[in-house]
């Protein structure tokens, strides 16, 4: 029987709809990689007797409760309070997080205030745990014997927290079976080929729990490995990523924390090549992309913009009669921005978007969803273009992602000099 | 006091979090519009004993309950049968919904299967929902002398339900008043100011609620009105308005469905002028947020990545020495930046960023986070530094935001011509 877990969510924004609950599943699926199962999730309002109610059910069902939101600063956060108010203790103000708190505060130049400083209260007993990703401060209490950990319900904070200090106690507290989640990350097929190409696996690895997910527009097969030993895991671990890597040699790009820019960098920096890149209908959104982690200038150059379409011309030399006769958005004129940015950039390739991204502009010829890539290099050039369904999000988010698997399949076709 | 709403998720996939769980938040968002308040989301895995226990708190805390999920054809679609077991009467299969089945069915040239059948199947007396949007039915009962509503947990199914079924026949039930969610939304003031600052208007409007919501780098003032009539609703919405915008001048960009970066295109196109942006720490950040929404290419021209400190020369026209001399995160560089693009895009204003993202590069004298930005026009340059806390993303975030602070302040200053 696994330890079950129950999460609660507190927060009028939560409970009313102005924000989607994300953190109730990332703690779930973070917990349940490490073998807890969580059973009930529970949202409440700010509203002290509404917590207290919360929090006393959950201890009544699980062996152990992680609650998020309402430590923050203001008249609405009253999650430390209830707490309390459940333990039938008071609140008291933590020195060493105040001290903090004001250090943190000092360094970027601001006061505290009041408000501020109610939240280095913590119920009388509580364990504080140092939140070193923000103000607020994390705790956890024992309660009808089980532990309850609080985190505050900023993204940004409590997935830090959970993963850097809230797993490990737990972890140490319960026995866990030695499970595994290996994550094979796809791109470029579709979840229901993905689906039926791994479908005799289950009777293969009876031991393993098959799940999909889609992080749009990747598609990851995520592999839950129970297993009596570790030596047992890993060797089940070892077999399932050889299968995996045969079924799917176009599609599989990397594993667990690889994300696919970071597979196109650590390609880029082996051969010692770099890129630049010329945009329209992304915006900005492929450089983005590319300098989203630590590390990208050693394979970035830099990049155009170049929405309006004199600038195609005036900042990347675009013939203005290949405009005029093909049209923005055409192959002609993705690959002349490849070729434009490469030359004036001194990058080893240059990567080129150019789209309708709607919901205006589109013609019959050129319908909204229309998407032109071309890459260039000393070595040659090449292209591809498709037309995506979906909204603005949708066209500009495929476009970019489009670009950069053009570039990995040129890559893969150029092998390392 | 409003009619309260509890909702119920049924799934593993939900609480073991391999979904988010957006149809809460989309229940709770629509029915909250019509005056009804959610105070309670729970969800539960797919066990008919955790399903009945959710039913059974839900009905004796809330007026009315929604549940989403577990309607489906497979073995672990186990919903109806709860909804029986707590209600006490057996499951009936509903000849008109098995009849529409096989009709839908037989559209697409498919055959029932006995598990498909199974979906025709709900509570003796239960008010059958036809739903037009998929197979699974939808359907009421009254639990606990509470209206409970069953719908399919597909999000595309789901919704238009909530839409056009459950929302009119709560309508009907309850009588709900005349309320109204008004948002201001705040650009540069922290969460904790902008409560205290607000903090009497509880006392001063009663019949009002004052919540916080911060939507990274923005933060939003959302005030739930509730009155006796329309026209006191009104009232008292104008009355708010006018102290809002009295209290924060420098920080109010907008109401509701306002965007900052909406607003500012809003008036650089009444005013006919456009900007054109260069980007270093940002990579393309600043131009995606730009782009994002629909007619973006009326008031943007396109922009320059300047990742690489040459191409700060070469794409821009920076001098080198004074990169040299300066930094490449200097004021200096920030608006001979601007300058740059603004000159070389032939755009009304010239918006640049350069900045220390970090983890890595980061000195004494230039920490980590530390960011300029510039504006230029021929009117005149403006520049402005900072250093923030936090990891790369966060930096590159507040990065951009500041950017277009800037021209927000920059563009008051400056009346329409």
């Amino acid at each position: 029987m696994a330890t079950s877990i129950e999460i609660v969510s507190v927060g009028d924004e939560v409970t009313g709809g102005a924000v989607v609950d994300s953190n109730a599943a990332f703690i779930s699926e973070t917990l349940g990689a490490l073998g807890f199962e969580t059973r009930w999730h529970t949202a409440v309002r700010d509203v002290v007797a509404d917590i207290v109610a919360a929090l006393q059910a959950a201890v009544a069902r699980a062996d152990a409760v992680v609650v998020g939101g309402g430590l923050g600063p203001t008249a609405d956060d009253l999650t430390a309070g209830a707490a309390a108010k459940a333990l039938g203790v008071p609140l008291e103000r933590h020195a060493p997080t105040l001290e903090r708190m004001r250090e943190r505060f000092r360094a970027f130049g601001l006061t505290l205030t009041a408000n501020n400083e109610r939240q280095a209260d913590v119920p009388r007993g509580a364990d504080v745990i140092e939140n070193r990703w923000g103000t607020a401060p994390s705790f956890s209490v024992e309660l009808s014997g089980r532990p309850v950990f609080f985190l505050p319900g900023v993204p940004r904070e409590l997935r830090p927290l959970v993963t850097k200090e809230i797993a490990p106690r737990l972890a140490a507290r319960f026995k866990t079976p030695p499970r595994l989640l290996r994550v094979y990350k796809l791109m470029g097929i579709a979840e229901s080929h993905l689906d039926a190409r791994v479908a005799d696996l289950h009777a293969a690895f009876p031991t393993c729990r098959f799940l999909f997910r889609t992080l749009f527009p990747e598609n990851h097969l995520r592999v839950v490995i129970d297993a009596e030993t570790p030596s047992a895991r890993d060797d089940l671990r070892a077999r399932i990523d050889a299968v995996v890597a045969d079924r799917f040699p176009d599609f599989l790009y990397g594993h667990d924390t690889d994300t696919f820019v970071g597979v196109l960098q650590r390609e880029l920096e082996a051969r010692g090549e770099t890129i630049a890149i010329a945009e329209s209908c992304t915006g900005g959104l492929l450089g983005s992309l590319w300098t989203e982690r630590p590390g990208a200038s050693r394979t970035f150059r830099g990049g155009v913009i170049a929405y309006a379409n004199d600038l195609k011309s005036g900042l990347l030399g675009v013939d203005k009669n290949v405009i005029a006769a093909e049209g923005a958005v055409s192959e002609a004129v993705a690959r002349a921005m490849a070729n434009g940015v490469c030359a004036r950039s001194g990058a080893t390739y240059g990567l080129a978007v150019t789209g309708v991204a709607g919901p205006d502009g589109g013609t019959p010829e050129k319908p909204v969803g229309l998407v032109h890539v071309a890459v260039s290099s000393r070595a040659g050039e090449t292209s591809r273009a498709r037309t995506f369904p979906g909204d603005r999000e949708q066209v500009r988010r495929l476009g970019a992602y489009m670009a950069l698997q053009l570039l990995w399949d040129f890559l893969r076709k150029a092998p390392r000099p």
